[in-house]
């Protein structure tokens, strides 16, 4: 009876900012092409989100001179939720201190991971309110669902490359009490990628290891739509407009999602995936070598 | 800040045991039909799953003179959580004692709900081996996916019939720590429905109100598949095995849910659905009336 | 070896006009709802198209008193088996001389059928190019699949009301060289309803019976889409479009077609529709009853 | 006036000779993972069928010391059109003479193509009458819909290799009146491949260029399924028997078919394809390049 008890305290991955050198192309792959809708402008950056995101914001576009992630954020599951994570975090000397909040929440603690992604967690947030063009037919549902591009429903998780993959997992474990649901080990004991969740996803964060051995870098960001045929029919629009498909569609045999990889035209990877019925319902899942 | 926090001491409806006056055709249902896989038998039962389901089983098939519902059983999400729960039920005086476990997992704490359905919770359980020629091709998956019948996925949710809507929905949140996300409530006030969840699932329980006052009945247990194509090819193949379909392939205005109802041989209304990819996310989700 | 050979000389059902008393609010409902192109505009009428019609348009929207049809056509398989269909039309009485074309197509045979539907049939067309916004990715496809609305693909097929459908069917098949695919016979031996094709599809023209006894009416024309997933997109797109859904997503268990029937704003009844890979092949098809 | 008008003497094509070195293997693989129907048997061969195929069968599996074709057949549109191409191809010096029929069907006339792939055409056909347990709940459906396997519906199209495309395409065009959909044709005006259809399919028979200049060789033979999602969950089921998946699931640009294509176990490639909802309507239709 003594072994530690599953730690329920981040509710979900929120958001991501991703950093774009061209933002008003950017704007239009999310808005016109992905079926995004803009919720918000402020300084440099837009805010967007999916159909059925329940937050003002799922994404925030930032301009930059280069691409990559600005930070990205998890929503905790309650004040004191929040309050027992910032304590865990400061003990790690990954703290950064509190911030103000941002468009669409409220105060947020900023820490990175060890491997220098910015990483923000918050409670208190702002449900998104459509306005009425937007008001949705079905009262349990965030937003209309858009007949425009591929029709994102929700921000699904997040990719980061890490030069040191364990150091990064267990961080995200012992800290912030991520489950881990799949990795891949070499041989040699080397950790070359790590998969954990913080819900029934099964991962809400990526690890893959860095080749270059660079630091903070994000592989790519995946929003969710309902099926596979919603992938196969995404795949068809970016082909009509000209977005770069890298791979896809495709079954990764890790994880079972199926997927498509993109390219937005700030030079941001980005994902469209599905993963179909499959929740990790297990509180004690093993984790999948 | 001392606004309560949410509880997760539950992980997931496990399984539910379904009484059956013709066991064998209801068998006969179960595998051919709906393509789930026998794991076991034990007296007048026999244990059935879904091809991802972890646990052992998620169905216990029990002959009996009538149909309806022998128990449902939550998993807990640790031994602690086990034990936070079996006192807050027996402080309520529904408490029925520990029983020794059943085939496929250990301790068994039994209880009724205000409205007389037997519930079991329990944290120890044996995971699922299969046998050579049903094991898997990726290793992240529960057991083969089969080519036979309609291929049910995992079990989804159980809903049921109760007198007093609210008295039982009332006790699922306070004494288990269930989360309401929808609810039906008349100009009058009275509640007519209320589903609910432990997880991220939209809902793993429904309460729906008894129009004959009478006590503990079940209105029907839910599978769920992947796409919405396959509630069709569900469809499809039900009226090809002449399946009585009571309705669908419909969309649930609540909840979303894309469903089938058909009935079993036995007498129980069973439903194929699917969520697609929606997720109750939100720590602090407001319910929808 | 004296059985009549099938005739061929009609190729397919090439384009309807529809009558609306809201010309612009059904231009709105074809386009942003349904997802169509326009094509031309001459007159009080509007010329559109699904995305892999291949002709100049498939559906001739034109101002009017009242909602119905103005016309449909048939595209023949040659300039001689147009020949031969008006030489066969001209026995019956029927004929009501030739037109000089319309936008988009060449000289026009035209008559009614004997319930008085106003018919045409032509050759020569004007193969649609698209402008440079709309060339597709891939040659062999008429236009860019838009990423608009339902996205239509092409017209498939209309369903005519007929005071006396024997004699109407009769017409159809005896000098059109339709082929008879299904048909409901009451008890009583009276004819209720009857299913023509001239092509592979299960049928291009239906004829049911007026209950009102009226002439000339039409029932709906129908659009193709790929899968039914696209049929239940489209649901979801006309509830958030506040479009009057009258039936559907069902099956017809008549030539087993997937369907909805909604209303365009003009008073039209529409149908979305897949037949999924369901082909008539058999050149000696059996009409089932 | 004086153009050629098409030909409709072939109706569609209507079953394939494999050989096969493992007949037993090769017969579970068609039976339990496709999905098919045996529908006889006679000496070293087994006859097979889709669930929505009309004729006796639209395989023929016959035991050979080597994987390859045995022969493909046409079915014709009358006895006329029997006697029409017949009295053609007698003038090419490829006709072979008429055979008996073989079970299912009656007197066919024998041939080869230039490369030498055995042909034969006939009118006369046993529709299916399914026993029993396979009777449909659907008048318009040829067998019940099996809920094994992939579920292949009906033979679609046919991938020969030829020496010389040029050659082969050209007496398909003029002797047999098949229609020109695509083809490959390189800078230096060398034929690479050709895709021909007898009716609204996108093509029944496709030529590929054989690299190794051999003679009679097969590429591949396909049979449809109603969804991209169907082609989804036949590379899920291939992958859980073992089955050699090549490539796939993947869209031709070609076509635009969506494909999977495996190994049976005698050595045939063989292919699992939804065109969705694209017909070749057009009787002119330019072939694309």
């Amino acid at each position: 009876m003594d072994r530690a008890e599953p730690i329920y305290d981040l509710a979900h991955l929120a958001h991501v900012e991703l950093l774009t050198p061209k933002l008003d192309e950017s704007l239009r792959f999310f808005v016109d092409v992905m079926g995004m809708v803009e919720s918000g402008r402020q300084g440099d950056s837009v805010y967007l989100r999916g159909w059925d995101d329940y937050e003002h914001h799922s994404l925030k576009l930032t301009a930059s001179a280069k691409p990559g992630l600005g930070h990205y954020a998890f929503r905790t599951s309650s004040p004191q939720a929040l309050q027992r994570r910032v304590a865990a975090i400061e003990t790690t000397g990954w703290g950064k201190g509190w911030g103000d909040g941002d468009v669409g929440h409220g105060p947020a603690f900023r820490f990175t991971d060890p491997d220098g992604h910015n990483i923000e967690i918050y409670f208190e947030t702002a449900w998104y309110t459509p306005p009425a063009e937007l008001r949705p037919a079905l009262k349990n549902q965030a937003s209309r669902y858009p007949s425009r591009g591929v029709g994102l429903r929700r921000i699904d998780h997040i990719n980061l490359l890490a030069a040191d993959v364990r150091a990064n997992r267990q961080f995200m474990q012992d800290y912030l009490g991520c489950r881990l649901t799949e990795q891949i080990i070499f041989d040699d004991g080397s950790e070359k990628g790590a998969w954990l969740t913080v819900c029934n996803k099964s991962y809400d964060v990526a690890i893959s290891e860095d080749h270059y051995g660079a630091r903070g870098r994000l592989h790519h960001i995946t929003y969710a739509v309902d099926n596979r045929e919603d992938v196969l029919r995404a795949a068809d629009i970016c082909l009509e407009n000209n977005v770069f498909i890298e791979s896809g569609p495709h079954k990764h045999a890790i994880q079972q999602t199926f997927f498509l990889y993109v390219y937005e035209p700030g030079g941001n990877r980005f994902e469209i995936a599905t993963a179909r019925a499959r929740l990790i319902l297990a509180p004690d899942w093993k984790p999948i070598v």
